[in-house]
């Protein structure tokens, strides 16, 4: 239960960043206040918000609230008990004001995966050293409580891997190329259009920002400091509608899907195009929803699906972070004391997997043979393979390939060999077929 | 953080119940001992344990712990901080050993749905007076963090509606029933022979399992006392083959779906087959697997699945919550003091939705329109109607209907009207299509 203190005092907020998620977490704190006073056993209050431009119009009546321009000094405030830090960016006025609101004693609650994923060891033990909560529900997919689901629901297994669908942009332009059959180049503009990119578009479709939340999974998961630095990260932007089109005739989706994975080689993270079956429940997943699957030693696998972004689900996130602390929860900010993370240790290979390969070649005698003798020799089985003519030009032709499970370097070696020779009419593309 | 007398003093926990979920608990305690150390800063330790027969062989060494064979001796030993009940049974030695240690003062942990769907609120209100944890992530959903999600991470929403797939042998004979083209009784048997089933088969396919678990999560979600018995329960006996492969065609799949809204007109649960669109998750949910669906004002919608039963994910469960304790976090039991529960007001009628309706008729001139004009004259639509001749029987027709939205009333009077004609050449079924 909470302490008698805590029945009485409010929890008084302070909010750093008015864009939509900030918004959202005021319309929440305001609408429900009496809901959340029953459920936490004290009242949240507003206290103070913080935002560049102080006249802009945003929908709710701020005038309540004590308004600073700086982010730091709302940090500072000795109204302020919890810091909400939904402003963004890795560095800067974020950072800075979290840094300064942990040394002041305060709890924190922020949605800023860039900023965990690339300081999130070094925050973790300033928090602690101060005894109050880091919380970022919101940081990772959005809606779904995947933070608490791993770090406390299923903390009593040993993970085994976790597999998720967190950037809802690449999942619209994937899915949208395959409904419309348009190209990658068309569904980028869509999505510049419709304001669904970041302002550097490498952050989504490069995969920069699933990576973030993956190395904050991986952190919680294995007990390991935060190692972005570590994720092997590829983009959607060589996705062809061909290929999507190639593998859904074989049954599957390609999907940017994070992985992380603990084995004898040493930490595997990777958030790169795979194909997964069209039928399982990342195959199905369209659109902007996200999906994160978690594997335990007694849990067997639990998915967890959501929206990952917006006003209301972000804010459902930061929310659920704000009443853990006026319910007097405190964890470690990484699910075990940050004294006691590990270094990660970045897997030396790839665990073995089958691959979708897709190899362009001139349409000549031999080309297929050398081909396939660049696969044998590095002990690569060919499962299926299907060569067509190109459309538009007779001498070229295009080889799709399932593999059986091989190593990424021996896949590499192979397409190393095949590049030494004169069959290749363009890159060849491999995409891994993750077992899900 | 735990405090400092927590990092020190070990969570000393007694079992009672050593079935496949209490041996799941003790393989999990002694095999992750260090990581649940480094999760919860003290070590857990098992004093004791319950079971009817001593000696048998469970297949784990229980030497080190002292044996009781009453669990209620259990829940007064002096070296139990935490007592685990995984015995099962909403009345009997199960609920008293629950009385018997959350009196003396100790947290109390269980899988058991049906003592929590029937006396919840009484037992809420003993652990809350002697401020004592009473924590059941087991009852529901088996190794789905479900009752975490919804009382925590998400409980910055109102909830609007939650749906659920949550007796794992129902949807394995219903989806069994589509793959196999068997009909019921055959993969009843199949379950009996299986030992999917419960000691009472009712407790299955009539729903009753499965509706103690949507009266505890309506409780969280809707701050109501729990109630049971004012949920409205349809099992799945009467669900043919027929309608199976029928629905299919049109794009459904029928499935033992859990509802529960509040509504203006009160608290509608109800535990009853369902159509919910194939291409949706609830749709593509095969097996034993469950999902529950949980909607708010803020998150819209999360989905979350996971295996139903079966020892590794129901003991998953149960050390959650074990963890939970350990950590020092004390919640009420349903979410809000058991003192601010409000008494469930049972919704007078259900909202209205379109029904799948089957109808055998007698094949004779006027039949269809007599049983047309028993909808019209109740004010119910027709959107879309097959009708087709008995394969064995050339005097008897089936009609099928999809009506637009109607009230369940509406549709009672009209099934009613027809009975009182002579067109029937049975009993009418009528299943309602939830909108996910």
């Amino acid at each position: 239960m909470p302490n008698t203190q805590n029945q009485i005092s409010p929890l008084r907020v302070g909010i750093a960043g008015l864009g939509t998620v900030g918004i959202g977490v005021i319309k929440i704190i305001t609408q429900h206040a009496e809901m959340l006073a029953s459920r936490t056993g004290r009242t949240i209050e507003i206290s103070a918000v913080s935002a560049r431009s102080k006249g802009k119009d945003r929908g709710v009546d701020l005038s309540a609230y004590a308004f600073e321009e700086d982010p730091v000094a709302l940090a500072k405030r000795d109204d302020v008990d919890l810091f909400i830090e939904v402003i963004g960016g890795d560095e800067g006025p974020a950072k800075d004001a979290v840094v300064v609101a942990l040394q002041a004693g305060k709890d924190v609650v922020t949605a800023n995966k860039a900023m965990l994923a690339i300081h999130g060891h070094e925050l973790a033990q300033l928090a602690e050293s101060k005894k109050v909560s880091l919380r970022y529900e919101a940081a990772v997919a959005g809606g779904i409580p995947v933070i608490k689901s791993l770090t406390e629901g299923l903390a009593g297994n040993k993970i085994t891997r976790i597999m998720g669908v967190m950037n809802g942009t690449c999942n619209y332009i994937l899915t949208r190329m395959e409904e419309t059959r348009q190209g990658y180049n068309a569904l980028f503009n869509e999505c510049a259009e419709l304001g669904y990119l970041e302002a550097d578009p490498n952050l989504d479709v490069g995969g920069i920002d699933a990576g973030h939340k993956l190395a904050i999974l991986s952190s919680i998961a294995y007990g390991t400091q935060v190692d972005f630095s570590n994720i092997h990260l590829e983009g959607i932007q060589e996705i062809t509608l061909q290929d999507i089109e190639h593998v859904a005739e074989m049954g599957y989706k390609i999907k940017l899907l994070g992985v992380t994975q603990l084995t004898e080689n040493g930490l595997e993270q990777r958030m790169t195009p795979c194909l997964v079956p069209a039928s399982s429940p990342l195959g199905q997943l369209s659109g902007g929803t996200n999906m994160v699957v978690i594997e335990g030693d007694s849990v067997e696998q639990v998915v967890l699906r959501g929206p990952g972004a917006g006003e209301g689900p972000t804010a459902s996130a930061v929310m659920g972070d704000v009443i853990d602390i006026a319910r007097g929860i405190h964890l470690p900010v990484f699910g075990i004391p940050a004294e006691q993370l590990s270094k990660a240790q970045p897997a030396s290979c790839t665990a073995p997997a089958p691959y979708y390969l897709r190899i362009p070649l001139h349409n000549k005698a031999g080309a297929l043979a050398q081909m396939a003798t660049a696969l044998g020799d590095c002990d690569i089985s060919i499962a299926h393979l299907h060569q067509y003519e190109d459309e538009f030009d007779a001498a070229k032709a295009s080889v799709l390939i399932v593999t059986e499970a091989c190593s990424k370097q021996a896949l590499q070696t192979a397409l190393g060999k095949m590049e030494g020779t004169s069959v290749l009419a363009g890159t060849p593309i491999a995409i891994r077929i993750e077992a899900v």
